[in-house]
């Protein structure tokens, strides 16, 4: 029997045999929003019949600009399950991005919540496909007055449709959801997952939902993660595909806020970048509080300092464990500990969660150096990062921005890294920011990590100047915490010792202020240009 | 980027990651074999190849008579990952059935065991496809003699091969495994399964896998279910894709060695058919053995007494989860219990887990009448019970047999059931089985609970015989305990009040043994032809 994987299922699901299991939301305005899967099924469905009515056809792309809302989980299913594209957007994009990227996409719809209605606003003159703005709010809470001709409101929408839709079953490797790529150079790309895909690398986490909780429906997902974000990490789909609880951020990341949600709502998987988890352990720090459900933080995006590792581990027995992931690869590694790891001595569970994870099945890594020539698996050798896996985008929408794989189909991801024998990835710098020097590599990752544990240090960036003899050699750009001090030459002298003496940084610069991407990543390029006529003194 | 689900991904996978990882196996002979996935790796790819020496092609079809052997287990990827078709068949069959699924299967090689050596010789010379046995031992333990004219040595023809193999990408959807249904009327039927569904449905059952342990490589798995059973509900996949611990039972299922495998080998989760249970917990209160690693044991084949499962779960701290499974369904529900279910009162918890479970994602249930209209779920409307899901089989190998789905693409399960509000499956009886009585269904396999709950009883089969009024009235046939003693009227005294008055049955018949089939079922269309001419008393 050929019977495709469709999303559409797992709403189904979650409401066939999980129908009052709840699901709650932080509004844009502040307040919870709570209902079941029985209602979030009758709402996605809403959405299927009020699409059609705006004469969406399969393979449309319907934009989406918003936060982690329960309108904004309802278009996961009501938009894909349909047969069209939901195309999330990044609202922390410049201006000038979120145009390119709604036209290059030729969005026929946008879907906006309270918070990114000004940007819609503002942008809404220079995009040429958008025929409708939805607005994602009840009727009452519409805005007085906008810039936007005939804002439609999203409930009102629902409202006037039926609750019953027949999901229609289609080609599984069918486009669900799209995203661009933030690249820091050239346009952005915009990367397409299927319905196979987004539903293969959810099987794939599932396991990791269980541990630690009696069976996977007594679990609760948070994902910090934003949807726009590589489908916040496929919760959306997980979580009613095992039936567990669901707790939505809505778009405040004050820690109180997200305790409250953590705490009060009995989490016990989440994800997101590790910023989360600094403000949200200094918080905890702070006023004494404790976890009782949390068990487990998937992080990735960038590394989290070993201080957070630990304090989460040992103080709030939270397990932060690092995951390899890309835009372009859904799926990833996760730091699945080898059996016997809960075992070990704090010092080295820690030290392995500092690596970037295991790959779980399905995943394949290799490292290759610049010729494409593979390398060893030893723990030493750093190389390009490959990896290979059902789920992995090797095109981009349109076919603009050339190929994601290389010529063996293996994924470019841009970092560099070392696998150890155990396999375990260590990421060791992008492609893009690695120092060269002297014909060696030396990774700015590891510059930044040894200078931020100097307590002064707030944020620590290094980058590679050119140099007359060594081709490139290190600087570091430094932003000290407030009130604090330290001159360069202490700062390199605190380094010493903790790196190879030729990986010390030539020269310290102080900056009051790092440049951030639209997605509020640290901008090496632009700190790049910034100190491009940099002369080092020899 | 279209890369398919392929099963040799597992092995690859576990050999890459947890390539230390035990795989512990009980020799036909009886001592334990132990070796690691990394050495299991090397042996399925020398397996690979000696295929290839031998002229195997993809899609020619491998027979296995075999128990759950490590080499039985490698032949799971050796054949499967090749291309070829792994048809695993139950030695419990009688000789003409056997040499029909060979002959039609049309099986090149025969892989046999030490246990199984007897019946391929006795059946040798009746197949009319097969070119060489294989004897899976080390050359030492070749027989001495032998009817089977060239019989080749398993362990002879790997070390003739280099331990590397490339594993081949080709269609998900070809064919994996095949397994006939020993059907009680008519030729058996060949299921064929394919890569994908075998992985599909290995991700379902994964995440209840980590439950209670601290990760999902953490576990230990054991299959009790032999691997002619169903791929032995992918355990043999599971185990490599999650990186557990894999135990393996040989044909040994006497109690103290089954205990020795579980408690010695530390295992978390096993599978099987509640008789393995019934003699295991009657040994375990014997011998006052407890269990301090099994958390779970998934069962299917026919409903295990509530008795059992009180005793497992008070007695030895084991969930007994029922699943609802078919050869032609390789998933299938399970008893993934509610969220909250684990803190309901213990009386509650049993009737949850006498029922045959709630489905996992992926699978959709419906009852039809006669007519094939859909009858309400609300736990008292008895119907034939349909399912649908992605990797069900439509139809049997070679296109015999029929149709295995109904005019709207559902799989005609031949169980009759009902399914409450909550989403649990309740078998009420095999639609074949049912007594039609005044227009009414009595469920025949009620009558069989009830009245072996009686002390004397050791198995009771209740069978319809005609009757000029009512159509059919219930025989009740009953074999006793050993030196135990109940009369018909007795027996029927003790059941009155227990069931409906008019489902009580009309006569009880004594026997000294049941009809069993050749997978060890009670055979009742033996039974009834045995009493195809007795006479109710009116």
């Amino acid at each position: 029997m050929d019977m495709p994987l469709m999303i559409s299922a797992a709403i189904r699901y979650a409401a066939a045999y999980h129908g009052s299991t709840e699901v709650v939301a932080r509004t844009i305005e502040g307040d919870l929003h709570r209902y079941d899967y029985a209602t979030a099924h009758a709402r996605t469905q809403q959405l299927a019949n009020a699409l059609a009515r705006l004469g969406v056809k399969p393979g449309d792309r319907i934009g989406s600009l918003a936060w982690n809302t329960h309108r904004h989980f309802e278009m996961f299913y009501g938009v894909s399950g349909s047969g069209a594209v939901l195309h999330t957007i990044n609202p922390r994009l410049f201006a000038e991005q979120l145009v390119y990227i709604i036209n290059h996409a030729e969005d026929r719809l946008l879907f906006v919540d309270a918070a990114t209605l000004p940007l819609a606003e503002a942008i809404a003159p220079r995009l040429t496909t958008v025929e409708h703005v939805v607005m994602m709010c009840e009727p009452a809470r519409m805005p007085a007055r906008t810039s936007l001709p005939g804002l439609l409101c999203y409930d009102e929408l629902l409202a006037a449709e039926p609750a019953h839709y027949d999901w229609p079953d289609f080609d599984e490797r069918s486009a669900s959801t799209l995203c661009y790529t933030s690249g820091t150079t050239g346009n952005p790309k915009g990367v397409l997952y299927s319905h196979r895909s987004a539903l293969l690398v959810a099987l794939q986490i599932a396991p990791m939902v269980a541990m630690g909780v009696p069976n996977g429906a007594a679990a609760t997902l948070m994902p910090m993660a934003p949807m726009f974000h590589g489908n916040a990490w496929q919760f959306p789909y997980l979580a009613p595909m095992l039936g567990t609880r669901l707790v939505l951020p809505g778009r405040n990341y004050e820690p109180d806020k997200l305790y409250e949600l953590l705490e009060g709502e009995r989490v016990t998987l989440t994800c997101g970048v590790p910023t989360f988890w600094l403000i949200l352990t200094e918080w905890l720090q702070r006023s004494g509080k404790k976890f009782s459900t949390l068990r487990t933080s998937l992080s990735s995006g960038s590394a989290p300092p070993r201080s957070l590792v630990e304090t989460m581990e040992r103080d709030h027995g939270v397990q932060l464990m690092q995951a390899w992931g890309m835009t372009e690869a859904l799926g990833g590694s996760a730091a699945t500990s080898k059996p016997g790891a809960a075992d070990l001595p704090f010092e080295q569970r820690i030290d392995a969660r500092m690596r970037s994870g295991r790959a779980l099945f399905g995943n394949r890594y290799r490292l290759v150096d610049d010729a494409g020539t593979e390398l060893p698996q030893d723990g030493k050798a750093v190389g390009h990062l490959r990896v290979k896996a059902p789920w992995i985008s090797s095109a981009y929408f349109k076919g603009e921005g050339g190929s994601a794989v290389d010529e063996q189909g293996w994924l470019k991801t841009g970092d560099l890294a070392t696998i150890d024998t155990d396999g375990y990835v260590s990421l060791t710098d992008r492609s893009k920011d690695v120092i060269k020097s002297g014909g060696e590599w030396i990774s700015s990752i590891e510059l930044e990590n040894v200078a931020s544990g100097h307590p002064a240090v707030l944020q620590a960036a290094a980058i590679g100047i050119t140099h007359p003899k060594w081709q490139e050699r290190p600087l570091l750009v430094v932003t000290l915490r407030e009130g604090a001090q330290v001159t360069g030459p202490e700062l390199i002298e605190f380094m010493r010792g903790k790196l190879a003496s030729w990986w010390l940084p030539d020269a310290v610069e102080f900056v009051d202020q790092m440049p951030l991407t639209g997605t509020g990543k640290l901008w090496k390029l632009k700190l790049r240009e910034q100190f491009k006529d940099y002369v080092l003194k020899t």
